[in-house]
């Protein structure tokens, strides 16, 4: 396909910059690999039938006192009074099959409510990024990767899954890509892909998680492709996208 | 040396993240690879008393009232009644020895101004990378490089020489990365540098450039360590610091 053709697929590194990357696209990729879209994304797939992201600690405590499940990290933790944090292994959950969730954590859920202002805002991480790039690319529409960064910071774990989501776009020649963020992230993504786990060795929020006794949660959330689910935001709750990929091809 | 002890060296990205990262240092590099930064190196080292770096094409033009010689460049173009724009080739005019330069730029100009509030601000750039490493190897102060993107956005050529600047301190074992950025430009750098001008053929910026038909500046402002000075800014005004490292060392 010519390049004029193409759909576009850019890469935000953090919410920081989301004012300079966010015209005209028609889908967010909402992206916080350690550890909100990855617990998100595996609770969805596990059955979870909803979680509803808040910002502050003060909405979630009001879900909980109407009676929600409510979950709510702060800084790598789960904040204290709340049923669990955002550890993918709490959401795998057998008795949260069919509930809703509330969830509030420190960089994602705010991510989340800020794409809201693009029209589709799905949910991505590694442990859906094939069947996140499959439907991305039955779309055909503009896509910015938005990477939730931390404390609006950038930070390479987002970086390296919004680079091998651009990658698959752009190597399919149905998308291109303009920006330096995009062509960084996806050369960070090339570099790391072999090794993900030691690459990650010296990231900043992976010593954060260490140091809390959260390695389990980290590999994890760095295994690629271990459900096969893709979240939509819809009236501000995320709940499970009807897609079956082998059913249109 | 032991982490505790050595000294930090980190990178922001671009002004738009500045307040993020500018707590605690004693140092500032300003980069602004295209163009600015490497044509301010490239001016001093040739002879130009001082550039003075002014935000607004407004008071550009007033300083050119008052009969100063006047460099000012807005998205890669000369502006129209000005002496000249941020080509390095204009800033080694022998006939600018011994005079001041009045310049503002796109995305440089601004980076200097915001970099004022930490308290020693020099400029780099490719052109003077090796001189810039030494000086700050002697100085023994926690070191933030800030590249000036462009029109806010992360860009490859400034996070590069921010990378070259990053490794060559953290290689000597006295400086020490926090950062996820700069083990990111650290990283991309190492890719690069084998072929910078290759890496970059896809850079937004390059693109823009080659456009206006400045291949021989792109040429130059890649080609590292062409100039022996480094640009400090004092009371406003950026000049030659005096520096010899073979009488030190």
């Amino acid at each position: 396909m010519s390049l004029e053709d193409r759909n576009r697929v850019e890469v935000c590194f953090s919410p920081r910059q989301f004012e300079l990357y966010k015209s005209d696209f028609q889908i967010c990729v909402v992206i916080d690999v350690l550890r909100a879209t990855s617990a998100i994304s595996t609770g969805i797939d596990h059955g979870i039938k909803e979680v509803i992201p808040v910002s502050t600690i003060e909405e979630a405590r009001e879900y909980h006192q109407k009676g929600y499940i409510v979950a709510a990290e702060r800084n790598g933790e789960v904040v204290e009074g709340f049923d669990f944090g955002n550890s993918p292994y709490a959401f795998m959950d057998p008795a949260l099959k069919g509930k809703s969730v509330v969830l509030t954590t420190t960089n994602g859920t705010k991510a989340i409510h800020m794409a809201a202002e693009i029209p589709t805002v799905v949910i991505g991480s590694l442990s859906n990024l094939d069947v996140i790039c499959r439907w991305l690319l039955d779309q055909r529409k503009d896509v910015l990767l938005l990477g939730s960064g931390w404390k609006e910071k950038f930070n390479l774990e987002d970086t390296i899954c919004a680079g091998a989501i651009a990658d698959q776009l752009i190597e399919s020649r149905l998308f291109k890509a303009n920006e330096d963020s995009t062509i960084a992230a996806k050369f960070i993504y090339r570099s790391a892909k072999e090794n993900m786990f030691s690459f990650l060795r010296a990231s900043s929020h992976r010593r954060r998680l260490r140091r809390l006794n959260l390695n389990d949660d980290v590999k994890y959330c760095l295994t690629p492709n271990t459900v096969n689910s893709i979240p939509i935001l819809r009236n501000g709750v995320l709940e499970k996208l009807a897609y079956d990929y082998e059913a249109i091809h």
